[in-house]
Formats: C-alpha cells, sequence, structure tokens
C-alpha cells in the first residue's frame, strides 16, 4: 500500500501542504500579530507496553508483519485530527500512542483478534483514516494490559456490486476516494463528500455518522446504509434483510454511530447511485444569513433541494473574499450561498430551473458559476489552511451543532456569544449551514483567535462553553463529528440518563470485558 | 369520548359493515361453495383477576372511572385485528381479555401505572387502536398477578404546533382521523394513511413502526418521527434534538418499533405538511408484474417518485376487476397500478408530467382517473370484506414482506408457492407492492381459502409456511405489521442470537421486572 499517511500532528499530505498564502498572512498580522509557533519535530514515543507473549499470539493470528509496534507506524495512528490533538502533537505529547498496530485482513480475522483482545484484556480502538475530531481514537488506557489500534486499512475490497437493486458491499478500510474510484468501475458512486473525504474510511463514515456536503442531494451516510455486518466480541451480527422493515427497533441504527465502542463494521451494504452527467455549482448572494437560510429552509419544505447547499454568514463570507481579493473576490457584504445540481441532463434542467425560479423569488441574486467551481475546487483544503495558521500563531478550530429551523437564530446568537466571550473580542467566529433537512439543519462554526500562552486550554475553555451553549439551546452537540471522548458531558445531557444507562446496557451485553474502544461515546 | 369501538371478533364501526355485495358472494360460491360460518356472540369473558386492593390503589392514581373491569369495556380491548385474532373472537375463546383498562390522563399518570405495576407484578399492555394484526396485544399472562390493558384514549391532544420547522407534537391516544382533523385546523397534516388509518392512534404508528399508502411521498411514520418522550419503568427518556444529528447511535430509532416492550411513547414530535391543494389519483395498466415492478423501481432510483404507488400482481387485478364488474370493470388481462399526486398545482404539475412522461417511456398505459378515485375512495374498506367472507367460510388473511429489488421476483415466488402449498390448490393468492425505495419494495399478499374444519389450525400452517419462505430467502418477516408474538420465532431468525441478546438487554435495563408487554416482539 502506497497510501498517505498522516503526521499526528498535520493533516493530509505533506506535498499538498503550502505555505500561508499571502492575502491570509496579512490578515493575520493586522487582526491577531502573526508570530512564530512551530511544531516539535523530534517527538519520542512512549515505549510500547504490549507484553511478547500477545505479541506472539497476535502475530500468529494475523502474519507477523500485520502486527506492529514500530514507532514510525505507532506514530501516524496516535490520536485523531482535532485542533487539541494537533496542539497536544505539536507539543510533543504523543502519551495515547496505540502499543501495536494490528491489521486485520478479513473480518474472520477481526473476530480473532477481539477474541483474544477480551480474553487477554487489551483494549482495542478500531482505525480507519484517522480523521476523528471528538477524541474518537484516544481511548482510556486505565487497567488494560496494552491498546492496540485495529487498522482497517487492509480490509478495502467492493466485495459486491447489484445494479439492480443499486447496492455495494463495502468493505471498512477503503478511503472515500478509493470507495468511489471501485464503483466508477461500473458508472457508479456512493456521493458521500464530508471535507475528510481524501483520508476518512467507509468503516468512520458508518461508525460515526458521518454526513457529507452533498447529503441534501444523495442523504447522510446513515441514510445510505442498508445493511451491516459487524464483529462483536460475543459473535457476529448480520443486518438488513430489506430498504426499510418493521421488524422491532433497526437495530441497523444502534451500531451507525456506535464509534467502535459495540463492535468493528467489517462490512457495510450501502446504496448507490448512477454518476452524474452533469455537475454545475453555482453561487447565490442574499442579504443577509437570515434571508439565506430561509431560503434554504423554504427549498426543503418544498421538496426542492439541489444536491448541494451551503451558506455562510456574514462574517465567514467577508473572510472568504478577503482571502480571495488576489483572485478577484470583492466583498458587497450580505451572505454568499454555493448551490450544486448534479445529475443527467434533464435532471439538472428541470432542478436547477426550479430552484433558481425559488431562490430568485426569495430575494436571492445568481452570482453565476465561477465561485461555486472555485469552492468545489478547494473543498478539501481547509484543513490544510489551518496546520498554517497553527504555525503563526493562530489558533483555529471548528465546531457544529444542529436544531429545528425555529430555534436556528438563537442557537447560533448562543454558541457565537460563548466563543466570543471566552475567547475575547479578537476572536473572530464564522458560521455556515451545510445540511439541511425539512424540519432544521446544521450550523458549522469556524473559530480564530491569537493563541494564549496555553492554546490547548484556551480552546478547551472556550470549546466547553459553546458545548454547554448547544445543549442549553435545546439543540444537539453533533451533526457530524460524532461523539468521541471530547462531547461526552455534553452528550450525556442530551441524552439523559436513561438514555447513558441503554448504551452501557448494548455494551455490556456485545462487550462484556469492556476493550472496544473504551472510554470513547459512552457517557 | 364518542368513538367508535371495535368489537373483538369483527373490524370497525358495525353501521360500516354491508352484506357481501352479490357478485363477491357469487364469486365465493363459484370459487369456494359459500356456506354460512357465524361467529358467536354470546361469549362470557373470563372473570378479571385484578385484586381488590391493586383495584383500589390504581383507581387512586387515575381515578376511579378510569380504572374500569367490567366485561363490555374489557371485551373490546381483547386482542387485536389478525384473522387468527378473529377466528378465535368468534368461536367464543376471549381468553387474552385484560383484567382491566387504566386510562391515563397524562404521562405523569402513565408514569406512576408503571412504577406501581413495576412493583406489584402487574403485566402493562400499552393500547392505541386495537388494530394490531401480529398479536402484539396478547401479552403473555403467566407469573403476574394480572395483566391491564393501559389504554391511552385519554391522551388526545395536538400539544404544539410549530410552523416554522414545520413539527407538531402529537400524543400517542390519536387516532389517524383524530390527529388529521387536528393539524388540518392549521392548514397541516402528517400524510400518513395506513389501511388501519381510521381506527389505530399516533402512539400505536410509532410503536410498530408503521407505513402508510402515501409512504412514497411522505414516508414511512418512522421517518416522520423527529422527537419521542417515552415512559420506562426506570424514568422517562426525552429524545429528539435536532432533524438528524451523529451523538451516538440514534436512540429514536430504538423506541419506534419497540411495540410498547420498552416503554410507553407518551408523546411524538413529527414533521407535518402543508394541506395538499391537489390531489389527483389516476389508474395505469401495465403486461405484467414484473414490468409494473420494473417501472416502479426506474421511478424511485431515478427520483421521480409520486406521492402513491402501489400494484397489483394479475390476480390482484383481475379479482378486483370481476368483483367490480357491475361499476364498469373489466379484466382486459395485466396489472393495475395506481399513481396519486399531491401538492400544490404547480407541484403536481411537473411531477405528474415527469411521471406521465417516465412510465409512458417504460411501457405503461394511462387509463384515467376514474379507477384512481375508486381505489381512494375504498381504500380503508377491505377489513370490512374480510369479515363478510369470515361469515360465508372463506378464509380471508394478509401478510407483508419487503426485500431488495433484484429478490423481489424469487421472494415472491416463495411465499406464493407456501401459500399455495399449504392451502391448497383452490387458495386464491393476490399481491401487492405499496411501498417502494430505492434499493427495494414491500410484496403485500392477500389470501383466500376455503375455510377447513379447524379454519385457525389451517391459518396458521399457512402462515408459518410462507413465514419460513420469506427468512430462507433473506426478506425481512414484516415490513409494517410489526413482530408482536406471531412474528417472534421468524424475527429472531431475521436478526440472529446476536440481535435478539440486544434487545433482550435493552428490555432488561428499562423494564427490570419485565412487565411491559410480557412476551411480545423480543424473540
Amino acid at each position: 500500500m502506497s497510501r498517505i499517511e498522516m503526521h499526528p500532528s498535520r493533516w493530509g499530505n505533506p506535498a499538498g501542504a503550502t505555505d500561508l498564502p499571502a492575502s491570509t498572512r496579512g490578515l493575520v498580522d493586522f487582526a491577531f500579530g502573526a508570530r512564530d509557533t512551530p511544531a516539535r519535530d523530534d517527538v519520542e514515543l512512549p515505549a510500547s507496553r504490549l507484553a511478547a507473549e500477545h505479541l506472539a499470539a497476535l502475530a500468529a493470528l494475523l502474519g507477523e508483519e500485520h502486527v506492529i509496534v514500530a514507532d514510525d507506524v505507532r506514530r501516524i495512528r496516535t490520536r485523531g485530527k482535532s485542533t487539541p490533538d494537533l496542539l497536544r502533537a505539536r507539543e510533543g505529547d504523543l502519551s495515547d500512542a496505540p502499543d501495536a498496530v494490528l491489521r486485520p485482513a478479513d473480518h474472520d480475522q477481526v473476530a480473532a483478534v477481539l477474541d483474544y483482545a477480551a480474553e487477554h484484556h487489551l483494549a482495542v480502538v478500531p482505525f480507519g483514516g484517522g480523521t476523528a475530531v471528538t477524541g474518537g481514537l484516544a481511548a482510556a488506557r486505565d487497567g488494560f494490559a496494552a491498546v492496540l489500534s485495529l487498522d482497517l486499512c487492509r480490509m478495502q475490497a467492493l466485495r459486491e456490486v447489484d445494479t439492480v437493486s443499486m447496492t455495494a458491499v463495502l468493505e471498512p478500510g477503503l478511503r472515500g476516494p478509493e470507495a468511489e474510484a471501485l464503483l466508477a468501475e461500473h458508472g457508479l458512486m456512493l456521493g458521500h463528500y464530508p471535507q475528510s473525504f481524501e483520508y476518512a474510511t467507509i468503516g468512520g463514515f458508518a461508525a460515526t455518522r458521518s454526513s457529507g456536503q452533498s447529503s441534501a442531494g444523495y442523504g447522510r451516510f446513515d441514510a445510505m446504509v442498508v445493511g451491516l455486518t459487524v464483529a462483536t466480541p460475543c459473535g457476529t451480527l448480520e443486518l438488513g434483510t430489506s430498504p426499510a422493515n418493521a421488524a422491532g427497533p433497526d437495530l441497523r441504527q444502534l451500531f451507525l454511530g456506535s464509534e467502535g465502542a459495540f463492535g468493528v463494521i467489517t462490512a457495510v451494504r450501502v446504496r448507490v447511485k448512477r454518476l452524474p452527467e452533469v455537475k454545475v455549482y453555482e453561487a447565490w448572494q442574499w442579504d443577509s444569513f437570515a434571508a439565506g437560510s430561509e431560503a434554504m429552509r423554504r427549498l426543503a419544505q418544498d421538496g426542492l433541494l439541489p444536491t448541494v447547499i451551503r451558506l455562510s454568514d456574514e462574517n465567514e463570507t467577508a473572510l472568504n473574499l478577503a482571502s480571495q481579493s488576489d483572485v478577484g473576490g470583492e466583498s458587497s457584504g450580505g451572505c454568499l450561498m454555493i448551490v450544486g445540481h448534479e445529475g443527467t441532463p434533464a435532471q439538472v434542467d428541470v432542478r436547477r430551473r426550479l430552484v433558481t425560479e425559488a431562490l430568485t423569488g426569495l430575494g436571492g441574486t445568481a452570482l453565476g458559476e465561477e465561485r461555486g467551481a472555485a469552492w468545489a475546487e478547494g473543498r478539501f483544503h481547509a484543513p490544510y489552511l489551518r496546520d498554517s495558521l497553527l504555525d503563526v500563531g493562530v489558533l483555529v478550530e471548528t465546531l457544529e451543532t444542529a436544531t429545528f429551523w425555529a430555534d436556528r437564530e438563537e442557537l447560533y446568537a448562543r454558541v457565537s456569544e460563548a466563543l466570543t466571550t471566552t475567547l475575547g473580542e479578537k476572536a473572530l467566529v464564522l458560521c455556515h449551514i451545510s445540511h439541511v433537512y425539512e424540519t432544521g439543519c446544521s450550523l458549522y462554526f469556524t473559530v480564530a483567535a491569537p493563541q494564549a500562552e496555553d492554546p490547548l486550554a484556551q480552546w478547551l475553555e472556550a470549546k466547553a462553553a459553546a458545548s454547554q451553549a448547544m445543549v442549553d439551546a435545546g439543540a444537539t452537540i453533533t451533526h457530524h463529528h460524532a461523539v468521541g471522548t471530547d462531547h461526552k458531558p455534553w452528550f450525556g445531557q442530551e441524552i439523559g440518563p436513561i438514555g447513558a444507562s441503554i448504551l452501557r446496557a448494548v455494551k455490556a451485553d456485545l462487550d462484556p470485558s469492556g476493550i472496544l474502544n473504551p472510554g470513547v461515546m459512552i457517557p
């Protein structure tokens, strides 16, 4: 495998990282006063604690080359890609490194590892793309003989394609582009494009109930999944006899979002689509965030959603335009919306005409395709920018939530206020809506502020305040970033003690020795 | 309350029951040889076993008039409306009658009843419309001091309407038409029309994951629910912070379909729609069931579903036409499809044009609106016909399943064969598809045969064979009739031992004394 592997302190392909654009550096200087805050790169890992007998036994199960204790391999399986993860790594703290990285070839090997781990009290952390941003890879170590990173990277097959039912069975280790490439050979696609698309995996999408940038057209990942195979310490579960049914509770929904705490997802059967012949992305301008989001609500409730729809608030619009001033962007105020249509020419024609008519009637101004194409071009690049900003003394992170339409404005105000109150008046708080439903929408915040002396503590305080603001507003702690370890206190408030008790009961039933991603997700 | 209450041996409003149409009686005579098989109507109920102390204590909680042991009230809360339920009642067996009927006024009273029942080991069977067709109201009695029917009929409020988010909070005791009438005062509707619509309740729709005749346009009931309040013996659970999120598994989906075994649903927040200004139902003719179902598949996969779409197989088409011969029906062979469009005039225009174009291109012949209107008119009447047929020696029942498109034909053949093999060659097996998805569809069978000496045993044998055929074909045991007691053996096969273990673990956590609908749903 010649995949790009990510360093614990930076995003993505080192070759893809670019210096901060001059315009952005200028903005940072102006707003915050840029200063160099380089990452340490001479960091030692803690030694592996995996006992020789376990190493030998696991090697017998998987083959020697697939049980790895080498530092360089363990290093790139340490934590995920939240700003706290990066800050810890930049400061030289890799204390959450796994004791070994295991690479099972198939379902049976996963099951065998779980059996062995349960017997010998070894914690098992399923690992896909390593793009977690809420601490989902930082399992509790206490009381376990070792922590094993169960890297699913060898499980990369497209196992079945059914072009009548329009389903495909994918293995969990496939990254987004890999899955799409295999499906494209059959003229098919999944259509799931979260910002982490280039690195995140099918198993991760399922385990975290991921949602992509085309969710308006193609749905959330949990809505794409029609079947699951799950390995648990108690045995294997096969779910998904039909698109939908009334045969008791839908148990698929208990494993979607289970974040490796109930079992390891070893295959998913997903709904697939024909590859679109046409893709058009266009920009629209709105007088205000309120006007633009009202238009989104109307489209969703009138059954007129395009494939992609996202709306930046005034701050995000202004900053995007300012940072693109060298490519002809100019701020005329208001808010920018991206609208994308994909499908056959006939489908796109009909839908585009109806959506254009509706948006025009609601007060939007069409800005043409240039800015839409620019968005599509740069849609996966933001995490690189964060690294560059962390290098020059800027604290940057994102957080997100969702609520019902009637509560959108209050949620927006409360979270914004929590962030500016804790981070100070220099803090920039940007927001966009990128996932809409008939009854509500997501709110995705990007925050930037000058780094304090202890940027980690600085961020954790702001994050806690914003999280509490979400729960106090009756909203969810996360629309598509999952619970991990970071969101647990607020997730506990969200589902209450009975909800948490149910999750613990399911965990105890499926994983009685508690080895699966301990400390993650369950409050 | 002056609601129509259903007798245990017949469907619906006695005033709505009509004699068998002459044409149908003629058909029965010709096919099976009609003979009178009247129901007994002098049936004694078993005496209530509820001890005086419990009666007094429950009366103190709810008020004396809401704890009822009178035979006439207990009688109409006995079992549901499957053909086995009716056959048992017709033969004079009302041994499953509850020992008392409780009518709580609100959530707190439900919670108080559960507390008391858990402490004193009284079984609690939540009761909505009494339209269950899989034994979901026939709880296990053994080991319990008494069985209480928890009739939610007093919980009939429309609690909240949010026309921005387009949601409404409904109480569980509202019947379909009652909920729609309250919503209509706000210009809104739910759009959920199962065949049981006139009697079934909001709580029942949620607890059984019901699906209505407009599911193509408005979705399944579980897709309409965005929030739930549930009373459990361990406390109250509030779920639904947002349309969708990634905050752990979606616990709403654990209570949708839980059939009263995990808790009592005391409120649901549902997605609502504007009342349609236009409703058009039209008929289409297809050369074969295969051709018609292929057209349904294409519409679903091309995003062109109308509000209603249903397709009868050759047998069902022929029988419907024969029984309507007095209203101008004539059999020209092939298969009948009903296509319904609802919405604003503009929405209906666009959608109807696209669907018509597609269906014509796929080989369908438009038959106009007359037969579509006839379907809409008679859509809730079939259960009355069953009673009339049971009266003349015909065994009639329905059963249903769902699968992926690629497996539809094999499933159809296997279930049909299981039914004709067990019921003999005189048996009529009719089928329609009334719920379609991108990846698959439901199959709904209606079966008629001359009654054997023991029609109950005759049916149970046929039902078991058909159920095993479904599971053997990899399909679900039920698309929208739920598990109840009747489907448990096959549901257990469908989810396997690990799936069943999860359900038992959740049950043990929420209902440690096991009082909630004992013996129902969980294998």
